[in-house]
C-alpha cells in the first residue's frame, strides 16, 4: 500500500488491511507492530525533511496566510475539529502536512518577526529525543541523564556569568517570564521567609523597579505574585532606551516616601524592542548600599556572553543576584529553552519546597539531593535542557559566539543600509528599529499630521507581507513614537541578501501608501 | 563515511570530510547542506526508532540503573560536560545513544512509578512535527494553526465537562501544579479584581479549602501567589481519601470564626496517592450556598470523563468554575499536556492581560481575538496542544475511552490477585496501594514494631528494583500509613502479565527482608 502525501517523497507504509478493522493505527506497543510503526514514523520523518530543507530556501514562502475563519472553514479538506471516530494513518499524514503547510516557517532566513528564530538541525534532534525519552525533571530515578546535564549546564552559565564555583543555583524554566517570576519570587522569600506561609498580609507593602523599557513580564508576575502591578515603579531610560541611575535613586527615595518598602531591581541586558543594556554596574552600586535584590533580565542579552567582542555589554552581570537567561533566542535553541539563575544556593528548595512524600522521599536508595524538583513551583517539568547540552556539544562555546557575533553583524549590516537610504528614518540603534516614509509623506514636516499619517504606515505594510508570504518582520509604537518596524537577528540562517530583500520589500509594499 | 552507533543499524552519513574544517557539523541553513542533515537526521531517526521498538519489549530493563556520582565520572566516555571546542556528529550520535542508554524507558509495560507513562507513537510523532515547527502560542500570526487547534480541542473539553456553548475557556499550561495555580489566581480575581493593580495588600486574609488528599500544588500556588500556605485549609477525608462535606463546611465556618475570608474550595477528582474522587456534587452544593469558587483538580481523574463506563465518578463536574485536565496522565500524550478550563469567559484575559504593543497590537490586519497570548502568565508559551489533536484524530474520543477502560481493567486485575495472595495486604482502591509483607513479618501483631519493619520494606525492595532494572513502581507513607507501594496504570502497553511480574518481583525481591 502506498501513503498518498502530495508533493513529497512516498515511501512504502507496510500494509494494515489484515488488521482489526475498528483499530486503524496499528501500530507499537501492539505486538506484532514494529514495521507499521517504522513505516508511518519514516513516513512522517520524510514530510519533516523536506520542511526542514524547505525552511531555508529563499525561493519558499515564510507563511501561507489565511485568516482564522478561512482555515476554521477547512482548507481544502484541512479539517481542524477532533472526530469521535479514528481516522486513518494516510488522513494523519496528510494532516501532518497541512499542520505545517499553513503554519509559518520561523527558520526561514527572511523571518525577523520574533526574538526566537532559525531551526538548529542539533537542537532539533535534541527536541526528537526528549520526546521519544518522554520523561520529566522531577527526580533523579525518573531523569538520572538530564538532572546530571541540568546541573552541568547551570554551573557552566553561572560560571559564564562570573560567579564563583560555590556559588549558584537554577531552573530550566517554561519561558523568560516564568524565569522572572522566579527572580520576584526568592527575592520576596529571601527577605521575608515568612510569605511562604502567611502570605503577603504578614508582608509591608513591598516595591519593585525596573526601566520604563523593560518586559512586561515584571508587571505581570508581581500581579500573579500577589504584590500588585502597580508597585512595580517603571524608572524612566534615556533616549537609547537604558535605565537612568539617577532616576532609580530618585523613584526609590520616592516610593519611600509614599510608604512602600523597596526591595528588588531588574536590570535589563537587552530590553524588547530597542535591545538597550541598562548600566548594570551603576544600578548594581545602589543595590548594593541600599541592600536590594539585584535582578538582571538577560533573556534577551544573555547570549551575548558567549561572545568575546559583545560580552562587555553586560559588565557587572557577576553582581546581580539573580539572572534570566534564555538559550532559546540568540542562541538559536528550539522553544523553549530558558534558565533562572540565582545566585545563592539552596534558596530556590527552601522558597518552593513542600515536601511531598509521593515524589520526594528521604529513604531513596540514592543520593536525594538530585531529587530537584521540589526547587521548581511546578511539579512535573519539562525536560527543555537536552537540546541546549546537545546543541553546546556541537558548536562548544566558541561557535555560540560565532553565532551571536554573526546576529549582531548583520545588525551593523542593516543599520548601515538605513543611514545609506532616504527612505527610511532610525529612532534606534541595537535591535535596529526603524520607519519606512513612504514618498507620499517625504515632503512633509514632522508634526501631529505627518506622524498620524504614518503609524498607519507599519500596519498596513504587515497586513501586505502577511498576504504575500514574503517576509515577516513585527512593529510597534513606544511612548510618543508611532508604529516603527523592530528587525531582530536570532536566525543563522539570515545573510545580507536577506536583509537588502527586506528594506526593498518594505519599499516595494509601502510605496503607495 | 560509516558513523560507529554500535548494536545498531547503521546507514550512511554523507561525508563531510570536504566541508571546513572548524565547522564540525555542516548542516542547514548552510547551502548545500541537504544531503548532509539528511543523513545525519536519519541516523538520528534510527537510534530513535531502535529505542521505540525496545520500549515496548519485557525483555529489556525498564532502567540501566547508577548513582549520580557513577555517570558523573564518564561511564564508556560518555561525558556529561558541555565543551569549549565542538564535537563531530558521529560523536554527537553517540551521547545521543548513550543519553538513552542511561535513562528510563517510561515507555515499558513494567514502568509503573508515575501517573505519566507510555510511548504513544502518533503522540510522539505530534511532538516530533511540534519541535520542527518550532514556534510560540502567543499571536496568531505565528502560529495560526495551532492557535485554532487549541480554540478546538478546548471547545470540545468544555463540551465533555458539561458545559454550555456559550461560555468556557481556557489554555494549555505547563502543567497540572500550572493549571492549578491559574484557577485560583482567576478566583481570587474574579471576587476581588483590585488585587491585579493593588496586590493582596488590599485584600482581607483569604482561605482556600481541598482536601487533606488532595494534591501538594494547590498549598504551593497559596505560597507563590502571596496567599501564604498555612491558609489552604485542608480539609479530613474518609478512609477512602474522598473529602467528607460536612468537614468541609465546619472547616469553612471555623475559618470565618478566625477572620479568614473564605473564597475557593478545590475537588479533586483522583487523588495522587489513592485515586479517589471527592463528592463532587455534594461540595458544589456548599459553593453554591456560600458562593465559593469552585475548582475541580481532574489532573489525573479528568481522562475518565472519556469512558461511557467510568465518567459518573466525576458526576456533578459541570458545575464546577474550573477544571484542571491533564491528558498527559491517563490519556497518554507526551509530556506535557495540561489544561485549564474556566467557565467564565474573558477571565483570564481580564486576569492577566497588559496588552504589550510589541506583541498585541491592536492595528493588525486579522481578527486579534485570536492573539491569545494575554489569557497566560507566560510570554512564549510552548506548543503542547498538537499531539493531543493528533491522537484525538488517530483515536477519536471512543479509542481514549477504551485505553481509559484498560487501565482500570488493569486496576481491577491488581486488586483481585492481590486479594488471592496471602503476602500482600491491601490498605485501599482505585490506585491500587498496596504492601508486602514479606515472611520475616507475617506471624507478627500489628503494631508499631512490625509499623517500624514494614516501613522499611518498600524502599529496600524499590533499590532493589532500580538496581536490577526490572520493573518501576513508586512508594510512599501517608499519614499514619508506613510506606506502601502505589500501583497507577496510565500505560496502554500494560498486560496482565505485567501485572502478575509486578507481584512476583516484588515478592522475589523481598522474600529475605
Amino acid at each position: 500500500m502506498k501513503v498518498q502525501v502530495a508533493g513529497l517523497s512516498v515511501c512504502a507504509v507496510p500494509s494494515y488491511s489484515t488488521a482489526i478493522v475498528e483499530d486503524k493505527t496499528y501500530l507499537l506497543p501492539k505486538s506484532g507492530a514494529e514495521e507499521m510503526t517504522r513505516g508511518f514514523l519514516q513516513e512522517l520523518f520524510n514530510i519533516l525533511l523536506s520542511y526542514i530543507c524547505k525552511s531555508s530556501q529563499r525561493s519558499s514562502k515564510v507563511l501561507d496566510f489565511h485568516h482564522p475563519h478561512q482555515l476554521k472553514e477547512g482548507l481544502e479538506g484541512f479539517n481542524l475539529d477532533v472526530p469521535d471516530q479514528p481516522e486513518t494513518l494516510e488522513q494523519l499524514l496528510v494532516d501532518c502536512r497541512d499542520t505545517l503547510k499553513y503554519g509559518v516557517n520561523t527558520g526561514h532566513p527572511r523571518f525577523f518577526n520574533q526574538l526566537s528564530s532559525g531551526l538548529d538541525v542539533i537542537g532539533l534532534a535534541g527536541e526528537w529525543l526528549t520526546s521519544t525519552a518522554n520523561t520529566n525533571m522531577f527526580t533523579y530515578e525518573v531523569s538520572p541523564v538530564f538532572i546530571l546535564m541540568e546541573e552541568a549546564l547551570l554551573k557552566k552559565m553561572q560560571q559564564i556569568v562570573g560567579w564563583s564555583g560555590d556559588e549558584g543555583d537554577g531552573l530550566f524554566c517554561p519561558g523568560g517570564t516564568i524565569s522572572n517570576l522566579y527572580s520576584i519570587l526568592v527575592a520576596r522569600y529571601y527577605f521575608y521567609p515568612e510569605v511562604k506561609t502567611r502570605g503577603m498580609g504578614a508582608l509591608p507593602q513591598l516595591a519593585l523597579f525596573t526601566s520604563e523599557h523593560s518586559h512586561y513580564s515584571l508587571k505581570k508576575s508581581a500581579a500573579v505574585l500577589g504584590m500588585g502591578s502597580e508597585n512595580v515603579v517603571l524608572v524612566k531610560c534615556d533616549e537609547r532606551g537604558k535605565m537612568i541611575p539617577i532616576e532609580l535613586e530618585a523613584a526609590i527615595i520616592a516610593a519611600e516616601k509614599k510608604g512602600l518598602v523597596p526591595f528588588y531591581v531588574n536590570a535589563t541586558a537587552g530590553t524588547t524592542v530597542y535591545g538597550a543594556f541598562d548600566p548594570i554596574n551603576a544600578i548594581a552600586d545602589i543595590c548594593q548600599r541600599r541592600t536590594l535584590w539585584m535582578h538582571v533580565d538577560a533573556a534577551w542579552g544573555g547570549s551575548l556572553l558567549m561572545s568575546d567582542r559583545h560580552k562587555m555589554k553586560l559588565q557587572g552581570i557577576g553582581r546581580a543576584w539573580s539572572v534570566t537567561w534564555n538559550p532559546h533566542k540568540m542562541m538559536g535553541v528550539p522553544l523553549q529553552c530558558s534558565v533562572i539563575l540565582v545566585k545563592k544556593r539552596g534558596l530556590l528548595h527552601d522558597c518552593n519546597e513542600l515536601g511531598a512524600t509521593y515524589l520526594f522521599q528521604m529513604d531513596k536508595p540514592y543520593d536525594v539531593s538530585y531529587d530537584t524538583g521540589d526547587k521548581s513551583i511546578q511539579c512535573g517539568r519539562h525536560v527543555d535542557v537536552f537540546k541546549l547540552w546537545l546543541m553546546w556539544k556541537a558548536k562548544g562555546a566558541q561557535g555560540f559566539g560565532t553565532q551571536v557575533n554573526k546576529c549582531l553583524e548583520n545588525a551593523e549590516y542593516l543599520y548601515d543600509q538605513l543611514q545609506k537610504r532616504g527612505d527610511f528614518e532610525l529612532p534606534e540603534h541595537s535591535n535596529v528599529c526603524f520607519w519606512y516614509i513612504p514618498p507620499s509623506l517625504r515632503g512633509l514636516t514632522p508634526g501631529p499630521d505627518r506622524d498620524t499619517r504614518l503609524h498607519q504606515v507599519a500596519p498596513k505594510i504587515k497586513g501586505r507581507m502577511l498576504e504575500k508570504g514574503s517576509v515577516m518582520i513585527g512593529y510597534q509604537p513606544l511612548g510618543p513614537k508611532v508604529n516603527f518596524f523592530r528587525c531582530v537577528f536570532s536566525n543563522p540562517a539570515t545573510q545580507q541578501e536577506d536583509i537588502d530583500f527586506l528594506l526593498e520589500e518594505i519599499a516595494r509594499l509601502g510605496r503607495d501608501l
